[in-house]
């Protein structure tokens, strides 16, 4: 039966890399890969054509589609509009929408990228950390929430984080469900010390462990996680943390790497459903001048093809043509060094498509 | 008429690196400095002695007190105990009764430990940031919390994130005031995006910012400044945000310099009361050993002088003297490389009194 992609290619650069990303998956269409596209806007374009960044007419595709493949959402025009109207609202629903609750954020640090981190190479060489973070639960959603009105006229900000335990067991799960199929090092990332939720957190961390007894569990606080990203990432294996902790330290651990264009990331449902997207944003400062990097949304519909589709063998192979391009010393601008050879995104995946 | 210093040693390596800060401000009490120290112990410390990590004893002391010398609260002995009576209950509860809300850190890498920062030189070199945390407020202290019990018997943890206008604005002031004295630029680090109380929070900084026109504001989403501060920290001055993204990202600017063992930190009232400690933790695993480093208390008491006490020359002096030792090629084990002259807690300290 023909499975459904949905595809989003959102702002800025988004749809140069989502085209890109395309071409690679059409090589695999070719090979009898049966899925289907079914294009739809999301983010400020879904703005600009339907009034609203995550509209009904993306809600019934997404809905109804096996995956989702999104290039990146936001830009400046859409700054000024309405809260509710931005770019990344739309993002925001689509993840609870689809109940997408577990992102996964890889870290990898490619050995042809080394110089472009700008830690150590004794620091960062070989670096690989997966980060699961909690993606539709906490102070991203959580009520009341609001600027408020005091008896006085003064203002006063609130936000809830909330966590219930049936949340933290299923990521929880994920969690070490990944930590076993690589070096079987979980650490759990919280601020037991000082809030509640993350000490419930911690204790399912626990209770959950019980059903891993090869994982090793360990736990650390969210301000001293952000200094050993920092002084030795490599002590890392699976990292597992909430919504917004995993926001910081997934983008910092991203940065560890230099080459942020090169990271996917994949947010699941119960059911394996995804969506995948760079963990890159929209820059809409080079958009539609053919300089982005399609690589992290190319690795990005690889990890579609494992997760959502159990196509191992088609994702491993996107991996490694990815790797070939980049022993052949081809470079977008952003991860540009010298004696390498430029070139603009299409011409990557080009050089992709060619490798595969 | 005679100040008092209220001096909290505190846990682990804290009597050992206080005992160092205290000689040198002996130095400046012989050349006319007119203060009396007060000695009570907080943390774990206090509730050994007194069953409360901030007992009244010590409540009384440092009310009086014209300023707080801490050495660093913590350690494993205490992790069982119940959540109320734990360490850094205490640390907390001193924050909140003192009113201690502007929390100031330099993230500063000195030139001779260069080396030690993970990070490439060139992205490092020169470094000198400063983190304003607002530290009575936000997820840490607000109501609702709690791990609490649903009908069904399932377990929900909840935090409040809640900032009143007036809480922002006090620590803005303090944030533009201190960038005012340096390069004239301040970041305000927020999540505007999601949350609505940081939204709050960026349009204060917004309305504020007409009273310092010298100084020039940007905002940055938190995850942003967690990458950004990996990618080019030199692009900051001082840089302004909330308690918990304070929490760390102050830790993370720290660990960018790999010598958290020299980094002080202030924390201030309305009336430029304050309590001076290192931003290290206290290292129970060296606890009694001597092989502490004593510099960020050092350089902690240094900032009392110039904060508390206006006394700018003293300050001065120190901090010059810190740099001596440096020179002087002395090092304790967490700042030690080749080549230099390895040195215990107390002989850092001998040094230091003898550079000034
Ligand atoms: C755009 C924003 C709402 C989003 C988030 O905070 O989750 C982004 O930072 C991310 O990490 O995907
Ligand atoms: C010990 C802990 C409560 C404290 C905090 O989170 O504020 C510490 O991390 C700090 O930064 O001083």
């Amino acid at each position: 039966m023909t499975q459904t992609i949905a595809v989003l290619p959102g702002d800025g650069i988004g749809p140069e890399i989502i085209a890109q990303a395309v071409r690679v998956l059409d090589v695999f269409k070719q090979r009898g890969l049966d899925v289907d596209y079914q294009f739809a806007p999301l983010g400020g374009a879904a703005y600009d054509e339907y009034g609203a960044p995550y509209p009904e007419f993306t809600q019934n595709i997404c809905r109804k589609a096996d995956a989702v493949l999104l290039g990146a959402v936001g830009g400046p025009q859409y700054d000024n509009i309405e809260r509710a109207l931005r770019p990344e609202r739309g993002l925001l629903a689509i993840r609870k929408d689809l109940n997408l609750f577990a992102n996964l954020r890889p870290a990898i640090l490619y050995p042809e990228l080394a110089n472009a981190s700008t830690l150590k190479p004794e620091v960062v060489a070989g670096l690989n950390i997966l980060i699961v973070r909690e993606l539709t639960g906490d102070i991203y959603f959580a009520e009341p929430r609001g600027i408020g009105q005091l008896a006085d006229g003064t203002r006063e900000g609130v936000n809830t984080m909330r966590y219930h335990e049936s949340e933290i067991r299923r990521i929880g799960h994920i969690a070490f469900q990944a930590a076993q199929k690589r070096n079987k090092k979980l650490c759990s990332v919280d601020k037991a010390n000082v809030l509640e939720t993350t000490e419930l957190w911690k204790q399912i961390m626990i209770e959950i462990s019980a059903d891993y007894p090869e994982v090793e569990l360990s736990h650390m606080y969210v301000d001293n996680a952000a200094m050993q990203l920092v002084k030795a990432p490599k002590q890392f294996d699976v990292m597992v943390t909430g919504n917004i902790f995993g926001d910081i330290l997934s983008d910092e651990a991203s940065m560890l790497t230099g080459s942020i264009g090169m990271l996917p990331s994949a947010s699941l449902n119960e059911t394996g459903k995804g969506m995948y997207e760079p963990s890159h944003g929209s820059a809409p400062d080079i958009a539609g001048q053919d300089k982005a990097n399609p690589l992290a949304t190319i690795l990005s519909a690889a990890m579609m093809l494992r997760y959502s589709f159990n196509q191992d063998a088609f994702a491993d192979e996107i991996e490694q043509a990815v790797q070939t391009v980049l022993k052949q010393g081809l470079r977008t601008a952003d991860i540009y060094e010298e004696g390498c050879t430029l070139v603009g995104c299409t011409a990557m995946g080009d050089a992709v498509v060619a490798a595969l």
